[in-house]
């Protein structure tokens, strides 16, 4: 079973599980039948889902702690990306001029199925509808511009710095899942997701405390090793065994001013 | 004229324009009409809109960087609260347990009118719709607990820490504002909002140029002197004449475990 969201040849807009090539759409993640199944055929898939919230961690991985000499958080350390950045596979994503050096950050992302608000870890995995692939696009010139204020949501929030997709699978062993990202078609990261520090059922307990998670909210569970700068034309793409791959790209800034 | 969001008498719930004791629905800010207008008799005030995305500002007043020693920013310094921590007024609000020490933090609330990206600073002065009261509620322990990340958003994000209302107004000179918080009637905040470092529109074109902002989108601009901690059974109340008063009640945590 697989959830997309797409642009269905006649132009509607419809999100729903995918089976045999059509598609069963659905109020909604978490929401009841919604109309008679519509064919794939000529669609164009959009980011899975058009989230209330999207969260990321920050530090989620041994290795990555280990090589920066972070210690291990006690809490998930998250912020929040502007829902704005959304977008999904095939997309054009502007590398704004004020953004500077922007860093890819292939992770896996979770896909919240039902409200869940002071969850136990029990129920926290089941409020988990499925994975999907997520290009935490990222600012570091912008994050660390201001010594008083890191800057997490204006790095992280551009147009298209969110990129989610191909589709939302549930059912998959997060412990089996192996995070990809490529550029051009060449490897630049590839990590397991069991060395996460804080698993999906426990960032999701954790973050239930913190605020009301809703269906179709989204968490990015953090990067690992291998993030670097991409430059205009590139194209990369994050791909996880299970889900498929979904690949941007990077276009100068249209609005550039020359010597700024 | 006065944006307000109602539960009616008869339950249904409906935004758009009061006038005369009679609200006149909309399809949301910045829509068309939706309906018949509906008595305000009976009625009770909801938070006046439902963001999709609630920005709040971090040292935006001459005098408390003055007194804090801050350097005025050079681009207005944002985070996110989750668009789930949104209250009206009358709200009872959970202090939680795990939230430590919370502050009040009364606020200027900027309404966004139309979509807006990469907007000179008239079209951005012409996108704000009105202005509203925020109480920008902040654990400041957790704020502070982890030194290798400011947590702004988990600080800021817990169900009822962001208190908009009780109506938006269109129409305001924001210069001639001064924005008070009382705690159980005693005035503790009481500052003009001239004393922005900046002003309305020079926020909504710098931050058109972070991220598209769209109708209904909430920007608090950042608090000035005279926060302090609340304490379970306070009322605590933003009022800014020319709009109105947002009162809430905090509330102890019901899930508070002895000793923790």
């Amino acid at each position: 079973m697989t959830w997309a969201r797409i642009k269905a040849a006649d132009g509607q807009i419809l999100g729903g599980i995918v089976a045999d090539q059509r598609l069963s759409p659905m109020a909604g993640i978490g929401g009841g039948p919604a109309g008679p199944a519509v064919s794939m055929q000529g669609a164009t898939l959009l980011a899975p889902c058009v989230p209330g919230k999207f969260i990321g961690l920050w530090n989620n991985y041994h290795a990555a702690a280990a090589r920066n000499g972070w210690a291990a958080p006690t809490h998930p350390l998250h912020f929040l990306k502007p829902v704005t950045c959304v977008v999904g596979d095939g997309a054009d994503v502007v590398l704004p001029q004020a953004a500077g050096r922007v860093v890819f950050e292939g992770e896996l992302g979770i896909v919240i199925g039902t409200r869940c608000h002071t969850a136990t870890e029990a129920e926290a995995e089941a409020a988990i509808f499925g994975y999907t692939c997520v290009n935490d696009l990222t600012s570091v010139d912008i994050l660390n511009a201001d010594p008083a204020f890191a800057q997490w949501t204006r790095a992280k929030g551009f147009d298209g710095f969110g990129v989610i997709g191909p589709v939302v699978v549930p059912g998959l062993d997060w412990r089996d899942l192996t995070i990809r990202t490529l550029v051009n078609g060449r490897e630049r990261q590839s990590y397991p997701a069991s060395d996460m520090i804080f698993s999906p059922p426990q960032i999701v307990r954790h973050l239930s405390r913190d605020m009301t998670l809703m269906p179709g909210d989204v968490i990015a569970v953090g990067t690992s090793l291998g993030t670097r700068p991409v430059k205009p034309a590139d194209q990369v793409t994050v791909s996880i065994e299970g889900i498929g791959s979904v690949t941007v790209t990077m276009l100068a800034d249209p609005n550039a001013v020359s010597g700024a």
